[in-house]
């Protein structure tokens, strides 16, 4: 039994740093790497994919929309033929600095206010697929399970991973809990751990109402960037390989 | 007896464009493409590089210091490693548009202060080298003849094209007359071919006070943005192929 | 009998331009200057602002959502609070580049996606009236004639000049038809101008079907960044003239 | 015997924070706000000076080169004329949030390379003073004490206030040592107040060597962005009473 872990890193710009990019690599197997959209510069990037491929942690583009100003949480309006374009982008840049770092890309994942789009309208999912097909047919979508990622990736025949959130509440719907809301986000380390490890073993999603939507899961997805990020993480970690989980960067399904 | 035209492309962003990005591709054999840094923009990438595809026109990434309100006119202070980091970058973004647009990028050129830099400061052209053979072994540096960029190339095994300007002066030293002085820019389009087939002929660089500096010549840069560009080009392809030269892509020099 | 044209002037960036300001400024007799945020650089306004001055044109602020790349057209998700202090910004700029080029600005206009949120939205309306009053509470605010602009900007206290479009279809709900409608933009400078006669006679705008919806003109809007912006400016100040009107800067109806 | 503490506040831009904004206002007399050039956006500053406005802090725009991703600290080469109206843009967009924000703007000083340029090149020096003359003849100058900036300052009719470090060390030709160099920055608290009580006893910089630079003292800068700038200036503050100083915004020589 394996299982992945994955965060998104390089979400600094210029001289401006966000999260503990070096405790978090210690700890996860797969790195969403912002690509200079949303966050993230050439030297960032290449940082990031440098201590990577030291700690054998898997890279992917963390793609966005171009908005440095709202750190890609704002839904900028763009076409699907642009939003296609602009991800070509982003994975090719992406590609560049990770070979320049001697590592390699392997997988795309949405960021922000692209992601939360793509989860849930299909023309914005196939523009992803479609563009991560276009520039490299061996990359992996990092996908929402049960989103319209999921369904965009098999149409565009491109790889998925499945993923879900430790320490986000789930709706029946299978969409998340928004933020807004009471109990939308868990704060304690051992119950976001304890959710994470019982989803694994149903192969499920849970809702907060304790109904289960099956999906394969190949990665659980933490969160970088706040106060106890590392902790959080550090806690999941430990409770997964208690399970008998052993932590690496996720196989593909066939695409 | 084959050369090939190249001209700056691409050049706009957003809204705003420069010069007739159409009718250039009708005549050059090679596309120098802004990839975002000092212009250009993912639909303005993708458009050119389908334009330069149906043509039969070579593609390049024409790298620049992060600056677009100064149009990549501008030296930035970047030490070395950030320069290799930058212009990996923006290979990278630009190879990626090439493949979505069903090309395939073949060189790589410096664009305004980063080509004034490169000329003649080692370390930065060295730099521009490094990052193009970390991305892709395959690419061909585009560079000033009798340059620094060349033996930069040189020195990190990455294959060159040499580059002489038509409508530029050139001092006893090889390098261009600053564009502040009288007689920098030859304006006559049939003065600029006639000097253009004779540095052909003498594979030289053939400098204002008539001295002779010998050079392969590859390829013969020509300006996209000026009021008159297109008449110039139209003019300069003529008496080439009057002279009896095959306008073709260039085939870079080996490694 | 006084009517006032305006025109959006400054939209250039860097080394990119729009449109012919130096003729346009000959013919209109209110600059809605670009500042920044959608176009513009302190060069380009200062630059607006002196040949303004020289030619007795009165200055406005041109406020936008930040967003170069979208020229300001694209609707960036921004709160009320977050427009009012958008909008103080630019007014700022522009207050003080004014003053550095010896002129005074004296209005604010809305630009693009932000004129056609400001023009159905009560909050956001309100947002730009507020800033307004904030920075400086002598200024007027150049309103879509029968908009929420208009009625923010009595709530708010603020300064109003109507304005109207001559070469643009109205519906009968006062709204501009979209351009991506037939019929749409008028391109027959002779029957724009007629229209623009019409409805100053009438005190009214003119809907595509005839109807007469009332309202006070204190200023006519045309465009400066079309192909024939300057020929068509050029023919709607005649007509005008022929009409009796006399060209002069708009004086604010009372707050 | 009054003394002014000055930091730089509102570093930040977007998501991204530098420093505790809040922490050092209950420290400092007058707060340096960026103005969204090097750093800074609208709510921040308007945050930053609604918190001054409440503490009795004054408040002055940090002009900057526009460098978000260098964060102003490189030199970007700008011509003195072009300065005079980037510095105008960014007082213009501070004093309007300011208003926005109940608050009135005194004062100006320059940031990272812009300061460094002007600190020694009067061109440049005398451009951040005709700037201010032009948008505000009432604001003062927040000069490096015994720099070609209070020779401008003069020189324009601009108000000036003469600063010196506390933290840093000084050459005998009254420069600050390069932070390259050891002994540059003094992180012990304690050393640090009491350079700063006894060059304000001295009426003088007091070099490395020991040599003492004769110059007003109108305020004492000390930084906000460091690990422990909070304790560093509140012990600063602490000696500075305790040597029988009130804390008090500075009030400008005369012109």
């Amino acid at each position: 039994m394996t299982i992945d872990l994955n965060a998104d890193l390089g979400e600094g710009f210029g001289a401006w740093r966000m999260g503990d990019d070096e405790a978090m690599l210690d700890l996860v197997t797969s790195a969403n790497v912002a690509c200079g959209y949303h966050a993230g510069d050439p030297d960032i990037m290449a940082r990031c994919f440098t201590l990577a491929k030291a700690r054998g942690v898997a890279i992917g583009a963390h793609v966005s929309f171009p908005d440095l100003a709202g750190f890609g949480r704002r839904r900028i309006p763009y076409s699907a033929a642009e939003v296609e374009r602009l991800v070509a982008y982003q994975i090719g840049a992406a590609q560049a600095l990770a070979l320049y770092s001697g590592h390699r890309l392997t997988y795309v994942k949405c960021h922000g206010a692209l992601a939360n789009v793509a989860e849930v309208e299909p023309e914005i999912a196939l523009a992803v697929a479609r563009a991560m097909r276009a520039v490299d047919a061996g990359l992996t979508l990092l996908a929402i399970a049960r989103s319209e990622q999921v369904a965009a990736a098999e149409h565009a025949g491109v790889a998925i991973a499945h993923e879900v959130f430790a320490d986000r509440a789930y709706l029946d719907d299978g969409r998340l809990k928004s933020r807004s809301q009471k109990g939308a986000v868990i704060e304690d380390p051992d119950w976001a751990a304890a959710r994470a490890v019982n989803m694994l073993s149903e192969q499920a999603i849970v809702t907060e109402s304790g109904k289960r939507l099956p999906t394969p899961i190949d990665s659980i997805c933490v969160h970088g960037d706040t106060a106890h990020a590392v902790e959080m993480t550090r806690r999941l970690r430990a409770a997964l390989e208690r399970a008998g989980y052993q932590l690496l960067p996720f196989a593909p399904s066939q695409a």
